[in-house]
C-alpha cells in the first residue's frame, strides 16, 4: 500500500514499491485540498506505471482544519522561505496531521487487504519542515502500528516504510529516473492552473526546480 | 476535545473532562457504522449535558474496511463469549484502526482549535478485547502526537487522555452515576431497533447489563 499525492516523492516511493513488492495499492485522498488536480496527476501515474488497484478516498478535512492547503483565506507563500531546500520554520502550508490521518487510515485498509507494508514518501531533506515527514514520526507511528490492529495483536506486523527518508530531492529524482519514473506526469505544484500547470513560484514547486537542477536533470514540468 | 459515541464510556469521559476543563468540543463520528442511531444518542447527551460544541465528522470507512459494525454481510455476535467482562479474543465487531483514525483526526482539529487535551473513553476492563483500548495503545499514540504536529514541534504538547482506562463498567457507572450522567440517554448497543431501542443481547449490551448489575443501579436502558 502507498500513499499517492501525484508528486515527485510519492510517484517515486510507488516505483520503489513495485520493485520490492509482487502486488502495489495506491492510495489517494480527497481532503479538501485546493489543488485536487493532484488526484488527477496520482490517477495519471497509476494508470501509466500500471499499478494493480488505486483507491481514492473522501477524507474532507476542510471543515475542522486549517491550513494554506484547504482554506482560501490563507495564502500559499510564493518561494523557498531561506532559498535553501529547507525552510527555516514549518509554513502555513502544514496541513494539522494529515499524515498521522493518512497513515491511520492506510492502516486500517491494509488490515482488511492483508497488505504487509505501507510506504510513505516522506522525506527529511529538502522539504518543508512538515513535523510529519521526520524519522522520528515515521518511527513513532511504527510503534503505533505495532499495538493498534488486531493483526498486530496476533503478530502480523504492518512495516512502514520511507525509502526516500534521507533521500535530497535530486538523489529522489535520479533514482526516480533509474527506475524509469516520467516526472512529466507528478504534479507538485500548491496552486496549478486549470489546465494542471504548475504556478513555477510557490515552495513546493521551488523544491521541484532545485531539485531537477541539482540533479542536472531536464525538468519536464509543465509552468504556467 | 472528547471523542463521543453516545455509549456509557464516552459519555462518562465527556463528564469527567467537563469537570476538569473549562471548553469541551465532542467529537462524533458518522463512520459508516451500521448502528448510525449512536449518532442521536450523542447529540442527545450533548444536548442535556450543556456541551459548548459537538462536531458530526463523516468519515466512511465502510467502503474500504471491513468489520461486523460497518458490514451487513457479518453478523454480530450475540452475547459475550464467555460469559465474563472481557471477551478471550477479538470479535469480528472490531473496526481495524478505528481508534488510530479518530485520535489523528482529533489531533488535527485539535490543532487548529488549540484544544490542550483529548479525551478518550477507552477502558481495557470489561471491554471486547480491542487492541485499540489498551494501555499500550494509548501510551504509543501520545507518544506519536508528541511528534506529529507543528505545535508539538513548538513545544506545546497535546495530553491524551483515557480516565476510564483502569476502570470496570461498574465502577465507570458508579462514577458517572455520580456526575449526575443520565445513562437512559446513551446507546451501547451495536443493532438497536429504528426506535433506538437496544436488542439487549449484543456483546455491547451484555456488557452493559452486566455493568448496572454489578454497580447495583438500576439500568435504564429502553431494550426492545
Amino acid at each position: 500500500m502507498v500513499l499517492l499525492s501525484g508528486g515527485i516523492d510519492s510517484t517515486t516511493t510507488l516505483a520503489i514499491a513495485m520493485q520490492e513488492v509482487e502486488e502495489c495499492v495506491a492510495l489517494t485522498f480527497r481532503y479538501g485540498q485546493k489543488h485536487a488536480m493532484e488526484v488527477s496527476s496520482a490517477a495519471r501515474v497509476v494508470r501509466a506505471m500500471g499499478v494493480d488497484t488505486h483507491l481514492i478516498v473522501k477524507l474532507p478535512l476542510q471543515d475542522h482544519v486549517v491550513s494554506a492547503l484547504t482554506s482560501d483565506s490563507i495564502t500559499v507563500p510564493q518561494g523557498l522561505k531561506d532559498g535553501a531546500g529547507v525552510s527555516a520554520s514549518i509554513p502555513p502550508t502544514y496541513v494539522p496531521a494529515r499524515n498521522t490521518i493518512f497513515l491511520s487510515y492506510a492502516l486500517a485498509v491494509a488490515e482488511t487487504t492483508q497488505a504487509g507494508r505501507i510506504y510513505a514518501g516522506v522525506s527529511a531533506v529538502d522539504y518543508s519542515g512538515y513535523p510529519d515527514c521526520r524519522p522520528e514520526f515515521i518511527r513513532a507511528f511504527q510503534q503505533l502500528a505495532d499495538v493498534a490492529t488486531k493483526r498486530a495483536a496476533e503478530g502480523d506486523r504492518v512495516e512502514i516504510l520511507a525509502p526516500l527518508q534521507y533521500m535530497s530531492k535530486a538523489e529522489t529524482i535520479r533514482r526516480g529516473g533509474e527506475l524509469g519514473v516520467d516526472y512529466s506526469l507528478t504534479l507538485s505544484c500548491y496552486e496549478p492552473d486549470n489546465r494542471g500547470r504548475a504556478c513555477g513560484s510557490c515552495e513546493s514547486c521551488g523544491l521541484r526546480r532545485s531539485g531537477f537542477a541539482t540533479a542536472n536533470v531536464k525538468d519536464p514540468t509543465h509552468y504556467q
